[in-house]
């Protein structure tokens, strides 16, 4: 999937909602426990949900590696399950992998060849020779961490370089190693000046922006400071959509808290005209 | 493990070795790959053939995960094999992990809950969130990505900051979140100056070198640079010792591959008076 492809879903679905399938099985509803495989089942009446209301799904890796090997299988199982009934919607596996170089490419095997997955979180910690792994392969994405949302982020990533500030000088030296599309940026702004100044930065990479629809409140301002033509914004939530609800009408719940996330997302599109 | 029975087994040993498990199954040896689990059989003859030479293993995720299910469980029978065997031999999970603080600590549950790894990689870019939940375990360590050695660290880690080159500032930054028992640290330096630096600013924490014994002639300068009065240095080499050869004796000749380190490091440790 490219940039136009990608903008193509956006008008067509009138959303930019990205849901994480962050699925933790002690979360789950009770009743789901005893399924053969709770973590697949869970995901999977998620996804049949909500499917037409998002363009991305984000499985994050943590949850399914802290169940050792069947949380693996469940992540494998969600993978294809996704893309062969939706191959429209960008599979995003949030791995925040890198490593150098040699071993980035084993990371890219491991998630880019021998599964379905669109696109994978990279750290750029250790710079240019573990992200250009990720770049090689026709319709994939790296998404690289560049500002998270996380008190954390105030350690590091804030730090002033001679380049701006550590998260502005990622953007600055990264931007020309991949294209429009193939990289984008996890982007954890909530706040107008720090968008604005990335915007200035970046004006054209999409942006995967973490926690905005689970927080409430701040969509607005996020589409107002990162929007570009072509939307340019994948907002995620997680936690405020699947585990919204705990009883056998779970998926029915995340379902009507997607759509007002999508609804409000349909009417910030046409009030900035891209739609 | 903590601090000081590493050290122990240091002067038991002589050796301040760790050998990298990077099983790669496109390197093994060609008799090897119709065993059932050919990464398996392939690290469990490197480690009956090397366990009383080394104080550390670290088999690298990447490599791992690029077989999907079968990898993983090649790596936990492999962590579940080093432990049961060698209970003393520290066995680094080298996944380089690393996310807001309830998502690090499902890592943590993945390496240091559910399987008997004693330690765990983690990068530093999201901040002390992604790096305390691995903390709160007794005789387990976190070892933070500080420096690392490939071309692609001069992109970020030498960033100019407030508080020196970012790597420097990682290290002033976090040296006090845990303790000498619980963190170490990845320093791919081998320049004289870089450790130097490093020493002033961490002097009694353990340093993970990766690199030096497979590029060979650098281990003394480390030596010199790095040592402290508890050895402080765990130096890490993979594929010279692991593919030194490719035919049924590929563990013998690894052996000797890793005699030699270790009889330079006994000579090391001899001459600084460490032993």
């Amino acid at each position: 999937m490219n940039a136009n492809q990608l903008f193509h879903e956006i008008q067509n679905k009138k959303s930019f909602l990205c849901i994480g399938l962050d699925t933790d099985i002690e979360k789950i509803p009770a009743f789901l426990k005893n399924a053969h495989d709770p973590v697949f089942e869970f995901n999977k009446r998620i996804i049949d949900a909500t499917h037409d209301l998002v363009i991305a799904y984000k499985p994050n890796l943590a949850f399914y590696e802290a169940m050792g090997l069947k949380g693996w299988e469940a992540f494998e199982k969600t993978v294809n399950y996704i893309k062969n009934k939706h191959p429209e919607i960008l599979m995003i596996a949030d791995a925040k992998r890198g490593d150098i170089g040699n071993t980035s490419k084993m990371y890219a095997k491991a998630f880019i060849e021998n599964l379905p997955c669109d696109a994978v979180t990279v750290v750029p910690y250790m710079g240019s020779d573990s992200i250009k792994p990720f770049l090689g392969f026709e319709n994939k994405w790296v998404i690289i961490l560049a500002l998270t949302s996380n008190a954390g982020a105030a350690d590091f990533q804030f730090s002033q370089t001679e380049k701006g500030k550590l998260f502005e000088k990622v953007l600055e030296t990264s931007k020309n190693w991949g294209t429009m599309d193939n990289m984008m940026y996890v982007v954890g702004a909530t706040k107008a000046e720090e968008l604005q100044s990335i915007r200035k930065i970046i004006p054209h990479h999409f942006l995967l922006v973490p926690g905005v629809g689970a927080q409430g409140g701040s969509l607005c301002e996020v589409a107002k400071n990162g929007f570009n033509k072509q939307c340019g914004l994948i907002v995620n939530s997680s936690r405020a959509i699947i585990y919204a609800n705990s009883t056998e009408k779970f998926d029915v719940i995340a379902r009507e808290k997607a759509l007002e996330v999508q609804q409000e997302m349909e009417r910030l599109l046409k009030s900035h005209s891209i739609s």
